[in-house]
């Protein structure tokens, strides 16, 4: 650890750790199975709130568990999973620092390739491997414990408040009227979120883009029922093959998207950010084989760097129809699906993405199907200024825990309540992230450094005091 | 009825029909539930054999209700239920017809959606209803009632076989291995069986050929595990994506197969029977409206028919990969997979074929990805000459009991037992059907219209003599 000796109180904090009462009770969260996604678990939805909730208030914040809600497709109205919100005001002289994290987790499926149960936390070879260790409970926690921690060792340098909800791997529904709801008493200078990955182990770095998000599903129905492939081969419509002919006409071979209007508007990458992305510890052969394919398609034109921050993309996330099960079955079936998800770049809007996907789809569809295409949901992209005071204040905290200068980078993930945060509340975002890609947040056998867990208690605990350093003229 | 002056003894039999005697017999069968997938039924399925035996030895008739069994998953010997072959022999100059039938029957369930019980034979506007009645009881002993009617009047025409089996709705897992074991008892001439539907109800029907089958999986392995989307979409290979541009690569825009050597022998519809199924009272939009479709895509140049009988097919049955539950999850998945089948026509080697898709798969799959596929199973396309005296003797035997000229159709389905008893006993099949789709076989209320009844035991009787016409040299 560096000293930041400009600092008062600025003492090595990392002797005060206590880093099994942070693991253990890290631990305890990771086992509220809090799915978002699954009504079945809207009573750990409630658990793992009030868990929070119990915590901050031991910390002395003043904590309220809020409802939400938001308009279903019907424009009924839908309850949401409660957002915990917490403050603690020191000073009205000193800024006001919102930490932003989500304690809902992906779903574990699939649950056979989990080495150990995904909500029993389990450690190995350093790590703790839990669904939500990484994504977000991990590093929405190491905030908490980095408040604890300063504390344990005076009085907080800046004001605090914590927005943790349970939707985000839903895509926030409720979040957005929330903020709306609430402008006041979520007033802050600067908020902070840790939800993502760093770029590289060694490499502290401060994020200053976000892809956006437009994700849809597309429904193709053939025959009302399904038919005897024996008996209608040749003649019925096959949902299954129009899906993939669908699919595959959404590419073209160079890796660009086919839809038409896709690329307008889109900003291009400055050379200024090219010449800094080049310079990144990025080894393209190590990153394909650390999840073992040899090569790394995409979009022609583009370094990999290039492609996974500043370019957009289209995947499909899912996809299902007929019979899946053990053997053979003479089966067309009636209907097929896919999930399919465009990543997002500053110049597109995902309401006009989704509408353009929508329009094209049922435009590239063979004959004997019909198509549905269904928003599910979108974000919009975020670049925010690499220069501003709290940037560079991130950059320092990093520097004293890792002691070293930290990278500024773009990540190709989504937060859509960050174009929220910054629309609705008028606040700038600052991207800490404390995870590894390694981490394989969404995926089985997600995990945790508990090393990069404590990092994180440092370095939430650093960012606060550097951030009370900021003057108002700054800001 | 038509007379056939060349035949002796050709005058008209229906007069001599035992209409009651029919069906009371037949309904005595009904009333066995010979479920031959349900283990608590095996007394039945004996029932059912011992039945038959009694009725075909009072015909004169040699029986034998032969055990069998076959080789399960394990390795270990399963035992089979009985099959009852029958044999009459007449005159060692005449040729010598095997009547190919099952015994067995489709479970009841869903048993309350029955009007009348499923064992209990109701007839109601004249049909009978029952589980069996059409599929294949009803068919099978309407030859039975056949040679029972022609003995009344005189001597079989033929020598006659009977080979009626306990299995077929569980896949004749054991007659394969009974052929192969009785190749010199189950000789046979011509083969015929009456288990299925014919044209239309105003339509008596030959049918000379069948698809064949070959049925494989594909699977595409993209990353070692399941990744964002986020983080990694834009450079890491997605398998479904690949999956779907390998689909929509089997096929071109025309609807033909791509695969190098697909075609390479395929026989091509003849002029004749282009102009005969021409002839057939198909309506191809009834055919969509009956399954709800707006069009039937399919292979450019062929008619709707000439598809589904004569062209092969590729179809996927099956795909999955990735998310398919509720609402959206970011993932590009680490693999995906499809069930893949063709429907073959003579002039193609299923075998041969299977290890053309194999081969050619891999070619096609984009970089990033590994590719496999797995066989699953084949059968052969069948095809009788349409011309041969079997086949003419069949459509002679139909005219004399509808007054009308039959259809020489082929159909779209595979039956695995022909193909067996083309290549383990090397005799051709002659698939002459009097059920009819509406008699709804394997659904609740199955029945058979008492008319198609006793039209199929004049047909056994006529075709019985027709086939004595048949000399050696035409054969």
């Amino acid at each position: 650890m560096t000293t930041s000796e400009h600092l008062p109180g600025s003492s090595d904090l990392s002797a005060h750790l206590d880093r099994a009462g942070a693991e253990a009770e890290l631990f305890e969260l990771l086992r509220i199975p809090s799915v978002s996604a699954d009504p079945s678990h809207v009573p750990d939805m409630a658990r793992a709130a009030d868990f929070l909730r119990a915590k901050l208030e031991t910390l002395g914040f003043t904590v309220r568990v809020d409802a939400t809600s938001h308009t279903g497709k019907g424009g009924q109205t839908v309850a949401g999973h409660p957002v915990v919100f917490a403050e603690k005001q020191v000073d009205a002289s000193k800024p006001t620092v919102m930490i932003y994290g989500h304690y809902d987790v992906q779903p574990e499926a699939p649950l056979e390739e989990w080495v150990s149960p995904p909500f029993e936390p389990t450690v190995r070879n350093g790590r703790v491997y839990a669904r939500g260790s990484t994504d977000d409970k991990g590093q929405a926690y190491a905030h908490v414990r980095g408040v604890e921690l300063l504390l344990s060792q005076g009085a907080l340098p800046v004001n605090v408040k914590f927005l943790l909800e349970g939707e985000e791997e839903v895509g926030s529904p409720s979040l957005a009227a929330y903020l709306r709801a609430n402008v006041e008493a979520l007033k802050a200078d600067v908020i902070v979120i840790s939800d993502g990955s760093r770029f590289a182990p060694d490499v502290p770095t401060v994020t200053y883009g976000l892809r956006g998000l437009s994700y849809v599903e597309i429904h193709v129905q053939g025959a009302n029922r399904d038919l005897h492939s024996g008996s209608y081969g040749g003649a019925a419509p096959n949902p299954i093959n129009a899906l993939a002919e669908i699919i595959a006409k959404l590419k073209d071979d160079q890796g660009r998207v086919t839809i038409p209007g896709f690329y307008d508007g889109v900003e291009e990458i400055t050379p200024a950010e090219r010449e800094m992305w080049a310079k990144l510890p990025q080894d393209d052969a190590a990153f394909a084989a650390s999840i073992d394919v040899p090569a790394l398609p995409g979009e022609a034109g583009y370094s990999v760097l290039e492609r996974l921050w500043a370019r957009p993309t289209l995947d499909v996330n899912g996809i299902w129809g007929g019979y899946q099960g053990e053997g053979s079955k003479t089966v067309i079936a009636a209907k097929a699906g896919a999930k399919v998800s465009m990543r997002l770049v500053p110049g597109q809007d995902p309401e006009r993405i989704t509408q353009l996907i929508t329009d094209y789809v049922p435009t590239i569809a063979p004959a004997g199907v019909k198509v549905e295409v269904k928003s599910l949901h979108g974000g919009q992209p975020i670049k925010v200024d690499a220069d501003s005071p709290f940037v560079q204040a991130a950059g320092r905290a990093l520097k004293r825990v890792y002691n070293r200068d930290a990278a500024f980078a773009r990540t190709g993930g989504s937060i859509p309540i960050v174009a929220d945060f910054r629309s609705i509340l008028g606040a700038p975002v600052l991207l800490v992230d404390f995870g590894l890609n390694e981490d394989a947040p969404h995926s089985p056998n997600e995990s945790f450094a508990l090393e990069d867990y404590h990092n994180g208690i440092l370095t939430g605990a650093y960012l606060l005091q550097e951030l009370g350093q900021v003057g108002e003229s700054e800001q």
